[in-house]
């Protein structure tokens, strides 16, 4: 079966739709953090996006494009991170049910976010196979639409607006650099980025901990991670058929880092910009501070990718 | 001897000064907090400041105000905390030598930030008299001009262009708040905040254990402070007699607030607004979280003071 894969012109159709919407969020960068690494980098705070993350962008596109019906009975997911979240605010700005499974160990603050939004959770044992059972029994009762979190055109495309804001807003990047855990952010951005300015270098930024996009892209197949083990827990899941075929076609390389670099990178940014970004958004920083000759003199733009961490357990 | 109080004049001649050497912080809300509160907050984001706090808008505009003469033996002053760093800047920015007395237990991030900006550092032993009797020395030594991080016209006249800018960009507010510690940032606020809205309420916020302010306000003469206990390290010192006069003649009242109010309205900043702001800024917040009947439905305006935390160091 074909793959349907998004053009940029879905993205500038996505855009138009979820606009009013989402927030356009700013672009800061910080003299610092130039100086310090010789370069000049441009942060795409999707920190400061609804619900703290990147993610919001391609729910509400999903849940836009439902039909009349579809949009009765409502959307579901399983998730215990920002699409959870993303997804039941989303539903709730359009007055369409959401329906989220999620492991019964989930941190207390993301189920009392997805509450807070309205949706209806169902909780479920901590494995894939019991959240996947879980979503089939939720689906079948509801007639819910599925909203993958990464696998789905509509959610590629509304993620690829981020960066397509951040090349309108700064036109003379020579890099752009996003994180890559499923995939669906690194797509859009791949995506926009060569559309809007094909002589731009697209690179994914992965650590070294949870390396199967790495693998993939050098192996040239879908590789499915181990069981990975990073701080950057936005980070966790593999690449699907979809966004792995975006990425081989689009990207000019990935990075993996060290542990060590992605907390280091975090601490910079928290105590040079004053924002709070989770540890999966610093890897891309993490990734300049173990490769300063690479990226020495360049333009630089980076999606920060989101903000949602947990204050009683941080790395310093 | 008469004390010579700023004018709105003097701020708006001060703003001319800078404003090409500060940056314009943006003005940031969270329909979360607002919300939970019951009102419209209006957030001043000097933790986006140089050197991470509205320090630097009076720094800056004392330096700018040095003769040429003055300007060549230099600025000293005596601070363990946002103050050196915003004069080291301030100076550096202009060509001017810098002198900073620092207490020798000050913590090593501030030492650091004071001799990256080229400042000269003096240590001495950590108690009033000994940074008082250095001080001398050093500017028996150099010759350099003393900036008094707050009872110091010039200096006054630079933290009042937040405000300023605030209500420039935010035409609509009824009320408007700032953390009291020397009263520098209060009572540059309230002298531009009554100029430019005679209507407006100019209420300081003071944490209950370090309220020498508010009891200074009710009892219409200047009391120094006891020793401080409180989480909130830029509140500790006591108004001057010129801050004094400013805070009696211009507000309409301070409101003082428990330790456990500011840990959690700067918890509520951090997760909500993904700002990171010291504990200082967080006691407008902690204002409204205790006295909710009296801010609901209410346009309020908060100088957010600076964001300068020690990561290894936080209340949660």
């Amino acid at each position: 079966m074909a793959i349907n894969i998004p053009h940029f012109a879905d993205i500038q159709k996505a855009h138009n739709r979820i606009q009013s919407l989402i927030h356009r969020t700013p672009i800061l960068s910080s003299s610092g953090i130039n100086e310090m690494f010789n370069c000049e980098i441009s942060f795409k705070c999707e920190n400061f996006q609804k619900v703290g993350a990147f993610k919001f962008r391609g729910a509400t596109n999903a849940v836009r494009q439902l039909s009349e019906k579809e949009s009765l009975y409502g959307v579901a997911t399983h998730s215990s991170g920002n699409h959870a979240a993303a997804l039941a605010l989303a539903a709730k700005q359009l007055g369409v049910p959401a329906y989220i499974v999620m492991p019964e160990n989930a941190p207390e603050i993301k189920k009392k976010a997805v509450q807070a939004y309205g949706a209806e959770i169902t909780f479920c044992k901590p494995t894939l196979k019991a959240r996947e059972d879980t979503l089939e029994i939720v689906k079948n009762r509801t007639g819910a639409t599925f909203i993958h979190p990464y696998d789905n055109f509509n959610v590629i495309c509304g993620q690829g607006t981020a960066a397509k804001e951040l090349l309108e807003d700064v036109s003379n990047l020579e890099i752009i650099m996003a994180p890559v855990g499923g995939g669906g952010l690194m797509s859009g951005t791949a995506i926009s980025a060569k559309s809007m300015k094909p002589e731009i270098d697209v690179y994914g930024a992965e650590p070294s901990n949870a390396d199967d996009a790495y693998r993939s892209f050098m192996k040239g197949e879908l590789i499915l991670a181990g069981p990975p083990n990073t701080i950057a827990d936005g980070l966790l899941t593999s690449l699907s058929p979809l966004t792995f075929q975006i990425i081989k076609q689009n990207l000019n390389g990935i990075f993996t880092v060290k542990e060590e670099s992605i907390v280091l990178a975090m601490r910079i940014i928290w105590e040079r910009m004053k924002i709070i970004i989770e540890p999966s958004s610093a890897v891309p920083l993490a990734t300049i501070i173990e490769n300063q000759d690479f990226f020495k003199g360049k333009k630089v733009g980076i999606i920060i990718s989101g903000g949602n961490v947990d204050l009683n357990n941080l790395p310093f």
